[in-house]
């Protein structure tokens, strides 16, 4: 993922590092490290992190100098790659991107803003009034922005778009021709932490949401950005109101998406996918194209390309019916 | 259905529509169109539409001077109305009514609004901070109307309303002693429109929304316009938080529906109907009167009157009940 | 419960009260009665209310010199307390309830409120633009409120607290490190009324919203204040985005509930409980300790400590899954 929408507060020593994850120092505590990034990204001078088996291949090869894993794990690495042994990988991985990232962990106000008035937009955007501007924002040709609206820091938004009143973006590329109706509030951090007794951890989100050319989102709509990818709603994909879009969801094109909808973290949902109101999919699933969800149904698998599904669980259609006749 | 706030941009020549329509012109070309109604109501010198066998019977005795239709269908036609043959005459009838009532497919916010202390509102209604006002815009004695809401054009409000903060309101017809809670969005265009690849073709809303006398509206709640007739709240009904209502849907008088409840399009609901939260009614059903619906039940199929149902697909609730102990 | 938001608008004459129940007057009438309590914490020259057996202990000991009640159940009270006999105890009791605390059955926006920067915490907090200020606020340090948002009277927020934008807040008790994402409606009155035909008469909401600390509530929420008690989300609870949390609804402490899902009224959560996406749970529910809900589950009866539970009606979630391969 590239996202130069947060900003690295790095380099950091690596002794400030351990020091936030109450580790005890070691020889190479001077050591400058540039950023945190996947396994597979991560480069000389840069640190990783590695948490489960299935990523063992990558880790073979990674060309990062530091990685965050455990006891177990520490033989999968190269000699070129330092282990820095933690209890729970991801917690500490979530520390760590925090220090390089601290705006990825903080959701509040954008104290950035300016009345639109006083930005370069006032001529070239069509505006209602109290509009607010962060930093970081552009906004294309032939586009209307509506009362009360905010668009915070980290925002592009491309030709002839629509923002309607009340809503709130941040953190978002906005494509050609979308249209993002009444009080949406899109590109805030995802419902993801680390539960802990009294005082649950948040973990970063560094993601954007990414929305294409042609998509309507409905009033009331939430969408969420990704943690460690991006949130994404494909071209041409109408969603109707108040659906409900978490961290990391991509959806297709020309997909239609009913009132009520929501969709759980990290699902992908193929292209010409229709679902029917208040349905909602679980999350880390995988729905193919061309798939018809009934509205009303709780989708708990993946479904195949060209599937009709209905029910909680979601089943053939044709099964469910004949089965709750 | 008798509407006074699209503005009708007609009269237009036919050459000017079969133009739109990318069709061949034809010997009437020169003449002149006024309106565009359906089969039942249009009259001489209107265009009409003729989609389904369905409507053979109004078909047959048309007033209307023009009628978009199929080849197959044309012939169920008086002899006084001339076929305007098209592939698909829902898309063709959207794209004649866009033309005849542009307002009705533009959703963009009200760039009309005044701060309500410019208007004649000022000393005639109580309100809060920042609200905005738009044209054609009618409020009885006694109304309340709360902080950043958004009175849109087109919108006449009764005697003794109250308005929360943060609501959206246009395209709307509020009788007297009703209560519309905080951030609520009504009347805005319904989730309908011709899929297509690339650019989906949205057809015009030219409804309005009727909530008659003495209803509540909850918090978060979107009621959609009507297409070609109107969406309905009756008399005495109450809707509790974050409800969706779809376009041209009725809901007949003392209703009580409860928090999170989606209706979709075109479906209608009897009187003294309660409908427990969270549940979903498909689009195209009747509900009778007295009807009773569980919470989380899911309805796809006409309930009469005096039923009480639960479950997914909703049925008897003595048999849901005991099919899942 | 004991509750300083609500103004006790009393004492009135036992003949006021009577007058606004029809009642024809009787010895007593010009008696003062100074306020209206339950059974159990009603004092002398109180009136209280006892409409159903259940309660017959509570009341043969009740100290209350009046009491709302029914011919049949007057003989269990005492008789040092008067009885007041009505049709319908529920009724009578929230109309003698709107006369003490009119301010409860009206959720009429604030007028009250003052842009921030005239107020005492216009150097005190981090706010953005046109936040409002109600009466009988007040705010911790270290806290944040976002644009737009309105704090109306009788809330008070702890320390280190982030309001989103666009919030709404009201009789609502905040507690330390607690966050309010953008656009949630927090305190309004519960969907509560006895309806009768043409005009529900609405019952007064006394309660107020309690958020213990550490607590996070998704963008669009909604959770309304208790009726005679309060709803409470317990200390490091958190809600994703578009939740709704009815009146008298009580949490415990490290829950974690997922979008959209919805409680309805006078339902109890324990700590440590996991609700998926879109689960509904009806009113009047116990829901143990360490309970886990899969998302889109209906719950209709108590759910004891530990379970796991899933479907509608939500039953074991093995029995579950192996009934609906």
């Amino acid at each position: 993922m590239t996202n130069s929408f947060f900003k690295n507060n790095g380099p950091f020593k690596l002794k400030e590092l351990l020091k936030e994850l109450d580790l005890n120092n070691n020889n190479n505590e001077d050591f400058n490290i540039t950023d945190i990034k996947d396994l597979q990204n991560a480069k000389l001078n840069e640190i990783s992190f590695f948490h489960s088996k299935k990523y063992k291949v990558v880790a073979n090869n990674t060309k990062s100098s530091f990685c965050i894993t455990t006891k177990t794990l520490q033989n999968e690495l190269p000699k070129t790659c330092k282990p820095i042994i933690v209890d729970n990988v991801l917690v500490s991985t979530s520390i760590i991107t925090a220090k390089f990232y601290p705006d990825s962990i903080n959701d509040n106000f954008d104290t950035t803003v300016n009345d639109i008035v006083n930005t370069e937009f006032n001529n070239k955007v069509k505006f209602g009034k109290n509009v607010l501007i962060g930093q970081n924002v552009s906004i294309g040709l032939n586009c209307l922005i509506g009362h009360n609206s905010i668009i915070e820091k980290n925002v592009s938004i491309g030709d002839n778009c629509v923002i309607g009143s009340n809503a709130i973006i941040r953190n978002c590329l906005i494509k050609n021709n979308v249209r993002i109706l009444d009080n949406c509030v899109i590109g805030k951090h995802g419902f993801g932490f680390f539960p802990t007794q009294n005082n649950n951890l948040r973990y970063p989100h560094m993601g954007v949401v990414i929305i294409e050319d042609n998509c309507e989102i409905g009033c009331g709509s939430t969408i969420d950005r990704g943690s460690m990818s991006n949130t994404i709603i494909g071209k041409n994909t109408y969603l109707d109101n108040q659906i409900h879009i978490a961290h990391n969801v991509r959806i297709g094109e020309n997909s239609i998406i009913a009132g009520q909808v929501g969709i759980a973290g990290s699902s992908t949902i193929g292209n010409n996918v229709k679902i029917g109101g208040q349905a909602g999919i679980s999350g880390h699933l995988k729905i193919g194209n061309n798939v018809e969800i009934a509205g009303g149904s709780g989708v708990i698998k993946d479904i195949p390309d060209n599937s009709k599904v209905m029910g909680y669980p979601a089943k053939n259609i044709r099964k469910f019916l004949k089965e709750n006749r």
